[in-house]
């Protein structure tokens, strides 16, 4: 992304940029088929359980004023009209808590005022809203984006990782809650005896800890080694939506002697009571708002408009990450004038504005790799098949795979060149993993050749890009409203260990947080990282350098963490975040060295230094590594959690006799994996070799001192 | 085994076989100093915990005549003299729940007889005892364990994966009544209201499911990545028991409202408590007992005693498994005489006599085999470090290794020679993967050469076989007696988590329920079967015929577990797993051919067959693999649960290049893989090429046509 402040251009580039592929976000999705469900239904629930629970969190804290209704109602309108005229369709929009916690304090402020009130509420808050689209507005076209790309990894995942703490302490302290009189509710009912309590809080114990776990092991599901394919996929793909069903299922059994309110479910109005409607209509009602708190209203519009900006940039900047080798151009100027639009309706209906949520926007996008990786795997499978039926060695074999392979790339016009030659690469290597397995032109035997293993181990990671998914979970949020009859049966400890899983699932992937746990590995044992996928930092960078700068990361994560339970002020540790940006490029670089800082944590602004070659980093971690080419180095760790999603493991060598570490089973493998060209089999490239953009200055720059030609 | 019904003679071989190691038996035992404690106090927990919940369910069987009490005191005085005269010390004796039944049933026929009753239950008892004991001396003076040879695997491990079902029933029927109202209990109790009834079964499945989880956890801590090696050692070792206390103290956490019945806790009397007493001088009112109940004492006693020769012996035979390497000989005859003996001493003084019980004697081998696990690696690490500090090359390092393993091997008269040979193997082997691994000469250097993961892959399967650590925990049991008051603190929900824990812990090893998880496992996933260690059977035997014969047998499983539901007749099920001896022999080698039999359940009466090297049979499970030495195909699925104790993972080879499909990870190691010295490298050989007794017409008889000459 070029970083321009000219008024305007951000905005145009963007939308060249997306017009191009817009037809084919279209046709991309629908092609998929009924397998698009997947990760529609994984992130439909992603997204419409924390809305909920915001919008009971909501509706305590105004005085009913807003409810889960409205919340939905917003996450809905959002995300349909993101997901049609939205620039990256990827970015999930929803309510979420910042937006809470300021109507929060907006309520508190009003009610107690006369010539506002709990009446007037919506109409200071459309005020609000007014002015904080004004100011979005006004950011998106000065082109404010542009310093997205001081964005690094290491604001990006802190946010990403507080977010998890945030989702985390929430499941805590609902649990806890769950032994608890709750606010506004009669403490004379038999539900709210000392016994009873008792029972509801262990009741919730066992149901957010039973979904907690299944949920967790039904995303592993694809890597079981019992059942059928089609049922391991099923479990891997719709599990987690299936646990929630199958717990609410559970909290049904006990009857009998237990009293109607245990355990506890959501509490919703239906939008068809009355008083759910009194929100539509507050437009007309905005004139009538004292001019000095129209005036006024421009001080949380600011503070909102801050939250929002950085909020929905990182948002869709993590649902953007290199490891996902996205095909199709970013969007965030023309994204952000679509979020000042947005929150400009939302606060004429009078409902809180939606933004780009975490961890669902990286979710959905990971979720949309497997399913690519899915379909892929299907087409190459069946091909396989066929031709092994027919009796095809295995040059033909890869022949016809690499033929359905390329059939399936959609061309774009803004692909970059080395994806083309990624393909090109894929061809070569195969063949030459062929004749290194010296029986090319044998017939293979489908018993001695694991033609699904074989595949997984080729396919590079490519996601699924297409509007259609974002569209219908959107849609399927909406009609969340219309089906709060059924969700009011979702027992409320449920919803914490949802929160909890959604906490856990965006752990892998975040560096930060793999380097958490790098120091508590015993050095003994660090060996087994090196065994694993894993980043370019772990080989590259001494481990005492990383673990200063771990430290230092997480007493910054605390101090934000820390925060957000100061009131008011609390709303504001974005800025915390985006102070790191200067502190990134101003402080760091003088306590690190640049080679490091740029493994650790590479900034677009920064040139990437030579690396300085040195045996005793090298053995750092008790290993001594031999570069056989850029790709094994691949950092995979984003797609560790997906189960099967990805098998190849970086073959680490270790031996004087140059043998790889781990060979995957198959006879060919052997000989794939020793090749230097294995990355490029992969269609994998180096993250640092290719920024995520097409304009990206950092396209093309190998690290030459080590892998001075990757061909 | 010799199989000899001449009388007396199996004891006198069983006497001077044992004699010749006694002393060792205890010089042993020392040696390994304070880490005796952590098998020890494993198999006390497993051993305790049990008798003392068996002791709750005689109280309330017998109106409070027999109580845990007697139960512990039986199991430690009967524990006691079995580990310092018993033959076999790696034989757990304990109250177990066929004794239970068998008094149930008894207490039931005597209680509303005029002319016994209540206050002569004990008296009658006794003579039960009496007869027992003469049945059982007859048994073992006329040679009936001579027929245990005709115990295959077949019997063993579906008795096994009985007791483990019954030990989980009990585990389930034990949380389901912790929901309603306990028999012999005040129902108008605060804590059996409805509300806290419901409170505490949800309090109950959180407790016991969190024991059952963590304890499972703890186990695997050795091959934790996170933690110092001393935490994660100590874990593993004390991790179970560490748990029962950690979840009784989680139990103390709610206070307040909730009433003291809550978590419901052991019952038992102190043992100090008036009536407690009763049972010690029974002898007196022996002579009581009319006569007809004199002689009719014969009946149950028949039953009894057909159930301890089994129970008893079967116990001492999976104790003793041939993965285990044990070296000392076994001694059936001997210890069935003194089984009959110490029933004899049980009926006198009024306590249920113990016997051998499953699953805590294979426990107490397993855990034995990690401790001497332990104790040589740490040996051989301290002595590698020093040789690599003083700059010495892989071939002086490998020496000093050898020579210090040979000095921790006590030489035992009773050795087999090939025992020795495998020794001196280790030493050729070594060598040679030195001279493979190029640079035998050259200095090590640490950080290159993982020394504990290159030693764990180099240890055979030892046990330390000694008398200490039965000793202690027996003693520990009977200190049970006077620590009632604190036990009483444990919740029984902990209990039924603990006894879930042993069912799950006795699995892993058993074939019979590995080949049940093979029949659920995918087609296309077998090949990960073979990746790991695996035994002999899943290469050599078709599938279908693995299936067929799981089938039969999992059918015989369900008859066995069936009958004992069935009132009296239940009890009776050893019966039925002895039929299957018979059935074993002329019936089942009519329907499968003899070698697949031989590979799935090897009997010593039978001769090895030739094997008929088939291709097809071979590639039945999608996976070709070649024999390059009878050792690689060695069965260590004993030991997968216990987490790092074994790590060399048979090398599957399908490539036609001939390379290991998984190489570990240091410089040696490759070399070492393929090498066809690598099951004798490790002292390890065929479970089929030698037999576990020293006299064992088994033993070097090799499977030829496969494997001419190991050497």
């Amino acid at each position: 992304m070029e970083e321009t402040f000219v008024p305007l251009r951000g905005i145009k580039n963007d939308l060249r940029g997306r017009l191009l592929c817009y037809k084919q976000d279209w046709t991309s999705g629908f092609k998929a088929g009924f397998r698009i469900l997947a990760p529609t239904t994984y992130i439909f629930f992603a997204s419409a359980i924390p809305v909920i629970s915001f919008g009971e969190q909501l509706e305590r804290n105004t005085d009913g004023v807003l409810t889960a209704v409205q919340t939905l109602a917003s996450t809905a309108i959002c995300g349909i009209i993101h997901s049609i005229i939205g620039g990256q369709p990827l970015l999930i929009l929803g309510v979420a808590e910042p937006t809470v916690i300021m109507y929060t304090f907006m309520f508190d402020f009003v009610k107690d005022r006369s010539d506002l009130g709990r009446d007037r509420f919506l109409a200071w808050t459309g005020w609000v809203c007014v002015w904080t689209a004004g100011l979005l507005f006004l950011l998106s076209i000065l082109g404010a984006c542009s310093i997205i790309n001081r964005f690094t990894r290491v604001a990006g995942e802190l946010f990403g990782l507080l977010i998890a703490m945030l989702f985390m302490q929430q499941a805590i302290k609902g649990l806890v809650e769950e032994f608890r009189i709750p606010h506004n509710e009669n403490p004379n009912l038999t539900q709210f005896i000392p016994s009873w309590r008792f029972a509801n809080g262990m009741f919730a114990l066992v149901l957010s800890f039973g979904l907690l776990f299944t949920a967790l092991q039904s995303r592993k599901a694809r890597s079981w080694r019992y059942g059928t394919g089609w049922l391991r996929s099923f479990i891997a793909d719709y599990g987690v939506p299936l646990m929630v069903l199958i717990w609410t299922g559970v909290s049904y059994i006990p009857a009998g002697d237990v009293p109607k309110g245990i355990p506890r479910r959501l509490f919703s109005p239906n939008p068809w009571s009355p008083g759910a409607y009194e929100n539509w209509t507050v437009i007309k009602d905005m004139l009538d708002v004292p001019l000095v708190y129209i005036i006024g209203a421009f001080i949380p519009a600011t503070m909102i408009a801050v939250l929002y900006y950085f909020d929905h940039s990182v948002a869709s900047q993590l649902a953007q990450q290199k490891e996902f080798n996205l095909r199709k151009p970013s969007c965030y100027h023309y994204d952000l004038l679509l979020l000042g639009l947005l929150t400009l309706l939302c606060g004429l209906i009078g409902v809180p504005p939606a933004n780009g949520v975490i961890p669902q926007s990286p979710m959905h996008t990971k979720s949309l790799a497997t399913l690519k990786h899915q379909l892929l795997r299907n087409r190459l499978v069946t091909v396989a098949r066929k031709s092994i039926s027919k009796n095809a060695s295995l040059g033909q074999l890869y022949g016809n795979m690499q033929e359905a392979y390329q059939q399936m790339q959609t061309p774009l016009v803004y692909q970059e060149p080395s994806t083309r030659q990624g393909l090109n690469e894929l061809k070569e290597s195969t063949v030459q993993a062929a004749t290194c397995s010296g029986n090319i032109d044998a017939p293979l035997d489908e018993t001695l050749f694991d033609i699904e293993k074989e595949i997984d181990d080729l396919l590079p990671v490519e996601v699924k890009e297409q509007r259609l998914s974002n569209l219908l979970q959107a849609t399927m949020v909406g009609g969340c409203v219309a089906a709060m009859p059924i969700l009011k049966k979702i027992p409320t400890s449920v919803l914490w260990g949802y929160f909890a899983f959604m906490a856990i699932e965006s752990l892998p992937g975040n560096q930060f947080w793999e380097r958490i746990l790098l120091l508590f590995t015993a050095p003994s044992r660090r060996y087994k990282v090196l065994k694993q996928k894993h980043a370019t930092f772990v080989e590259t960078v001494p481990f005492k350098t990383i673990a200063i700068f771990t430290v230092f990361q997480t007493i910054y994560l605390l101090i934000c963490f820390g925060l957000t339970w100061v009131p008011i002020a609390g709303v504001m540790f974005p800025l915390m975040i985006m102070l790191l940006v200067p502190v990134r490029q101003y402080l760091l670089p003088k306590f690190f060295k640049g080679a490091h800082l740029y493994d650790l944590d590479a900034a677009e602004y920064e040139e990437a230094p030579a690396l300085p070659f040195n045996v005793a980093t090298e053995t750092e971690l008790g290993h001594g590594a031999s570069y056989e080419g850029e790709g094994e180095i691949f950092d995979e760790v984003i797609t560790r959690s997906r189960g099967e999603f990805r098998h190849t493991s970086s073959p680490k060598i270790t031996s004087s006799t140059s043998t790889p570490a781990n060979y995957p089973r198959s006879h060919l493998s052997p000989c794939l994996s020793s090749s230097p060209h294995l990355g490029e089999l992969r269609g994998e490239r180096s993250p640092r070799a290719r920024g995520n953009e097409p304009h990206s200055p950092m396209t093309g720059i190998g690290r030459s001192p080590l892998n001075p030609s990757p061909s």
